[in-house]
């Protein structure tokens, strides 16, 4: 059975990527690493919107929020974390069990974190050193207006941090315009590559904040990863099929135009939330702020996600994902970011239609639709 | 051109691991993943024969000194690091990184730590919390006695903890057999492997440390990797691509049997070593301690390593590399580890000793003899 892959992470790989993991080793100390590692980071930048720099680790996206922490803050610095879903909730704990002095700015589930908000909570808070910040809150399917909250952290002079594990490379981002001092993401998001790489980008705050960071760190260490990143190389051995998967995938997103990418990536999520929105499924996130990179929806009446689910695979072939945390099964969560076009999201839709008019012309989840196509009409 | 891969890492990739890297994405929470990730750990524990814990990260085996100070130890714990070359100082300046109080028994490079000499040391130091090893030191080509080393330190009660990172797939290891409580090593040496997997063995007194180990930490926290792996899982979303490799490698080296795939490295030690003093090059690594995954000797005298290295490149592809810290430029070290048999070695062990002829017959590294084959013969 060919699957049609849609989670909200990892994603799909493109044949060029799986081409690319396929390469055979090379000196990462030699001239050919130093020219794939310089143009992959130098594209990186250009798809970042950033003059400033670009790194890379051998780890998945949820590093992230610890490299964040330990190269941009001290023990005991007064931070505010911005909550609006699990990615925003494991931010704040990774920077409480570091120890961070954690404030938190909560707002519900499925609605997005308002400038206005965000405002009152820096008045409240006006000695916080940082901002930490989700991009898209892969969890329930809402897009931050990252623009405006970046903008509001500038005003009150804040460190702007973001966690932009499922947005970068799918949703506008613009990291110098709308100074973000810090953001990171994973490679097997919007990126189209297998996870085992994390992104960086860090402009001149970023730096300076660095300097006056006291965590022991190595592995971790950006100044050194900078140093060695301006002489093409990282500062020990490279996840080398990583970092050719990762050059493949930019080069990808080059040649079709970033903002085209984010505009393909924004027509998925529109026809998407229509699709499942005409099934009668409630869609979770808040009007106006409705991800492009993921569609998170609620099963219908007496169904649950994990049965909602089953039945997509199993006679659609679609793969998709529950809800996280107390919401685990409660929503559905379908990907479409990085390797995604049209045809298998009208797929993907048409099956979550199909399914949700099952169930409901037998008022939820019967045992008997449950069973496989085969059981059910008796030609076993 | 067909190089001859000749690192002492990353090393050649298996058409096997190869194929692993190109295979699509799986959810990382379903049935398949973890049956996948079950039955490569368990792999894993065989060939490290240990009835312990084997755990992965996406990371790269650098990152295993770190890994093994913030989940065994707390800052300003004493320690003692056997340094006999680069890796086993790099040991010891991340320890120290990380607020450790590092003592050291220093041994001069190319030469063996001996057990007499750690045993007087630890009677110099006997308030010490651990003893941290190398294995395999890839920069100078020597093998510790690891086995007579571990039982040392078990006899003084430290924890004994292993950079294993050029030793083990390749050379004998009995983590259990040899009391050995924390054990590291990178997926792009003996394990055949892209760069980018981090893989550690942990047994008892490694849990029983990490119970008292102070160090804030998220990433890395291997009690949190071990409540996952136990149910087939991965705390945070893993490198898919690599756990594939890894897992199309073990079987490999299972298929092989273990104690085969290091009599084959012996072998290739054995004839590299005999192949390039028969040159009349001086083997770095003192005798009876000689490593089997790597080989280390000095260019002739009046060449760099660098001028003997561009020549293999250039007129066999035999890809080989320097030394590293003080020695880079005075050693040549030869990668033979991993997906290694007798032919390429035969025919990186002839390119060595061509070389070596050349390069003596004219005395040392004639300007004439440093341009291409071509330029010489006149026939351009």
């Amino acid at each position: 059975m060919s699957v049609n892959f849609r989670l909200p992470g990892p994603t799909p790989l493109p044949p060029q990527v799986i081409t690319a993991l396929g390469r055979e080793m090379i000196p990462h100390r030699g001239p050919a690493f130093r020219a794939l590692y310089s143009e992959t980071l130098e594209l990186a930048r250009e798809i970042h919107r950033t003059d400033g720099d670009v790194l890379t680790w051998a780890a998945t996206g949820s590093a992230g929020w610890e490299v964040a922490v330990v190269n941009l803050l001290s023990p005991g610095d007064p931070v505010l974390v911005a909550v609006n879903g699990n990615f925003g909730e494991r931010f704040a704990s990774v920077a409480d069990r570091l120890g961070i002095d954690v404030r938190r700015l909560d707002v519900p589930w499925g609605e997005a974190v308002q400038p206005g908000q965000l405002r009152l909570a820096l008045e409240q808070h006006r000695d916080v050193k940082a901002v930490l910040l989700v991009h898209n809150e892969t969890s329930t399917g809402v897009t931050n207006p990252l623009r405006d909250l970046a903008a509001t952290v500038r005003d009150h002079g804040a460190l702007v941090v973001v966690d932009a594990v499922s947005g970068a490379g799918a949703l506008p981002l613009e990291v110098d315009a709308w100074g973000i001092d810090f953001a990171f993401s994973g490679s097997q998001k919007a990126w189209m590559c297998p996870p085992g790489l994390l992104i960086v980008a860090a402009g001149a705050r970023a730096w300076a904040a660095h300097q006056k960071s006291t965590y022991p760190r190595f592995f971790w260490d950006m100044r050194e990863a900078k140093k060695w990143a301006d002489q093409g190389m990282t500062p020990t051995t490279p996840p080398l099929s990583m970092i050719y998967a990762f050059r493949a995938a930019l080069g990808m997103i080059a040649h079709e135009g970033v903002e085209q990418v984010w505009e393909r990536h924004r027509q998925l999520g529109l026809m998407t939330r229509a699709g499942i929105a005409s099934a009668g499924l409630r869609l979770f996130a808040q009007e106006g702020f409705e991800s492009n990179s993921v569609t998170a929806f609620e099963p219908p009446p007496n169904v649950t996600a994990a049965q909602f689910l089953e039945l997509l695979r199993r006679d659609y072939g679609v793969e998709a994902q529950g809800g996280q945390a107390h919401l685990s099964d409660r929503l559905i969560r379908v990907g479409h970011m990085g390797w995604v076009h049209e045809p298998e999201m009208r797929q993907a839709v048409a099956a979550v239609v199909d399914v949700a008019a099952r169930l409901s012309s037998v008022g939820g989840a019967e045992p008997d639709l449950l069973q496989p196509l085969q059981a059910r009409t008796g030609t076993a």
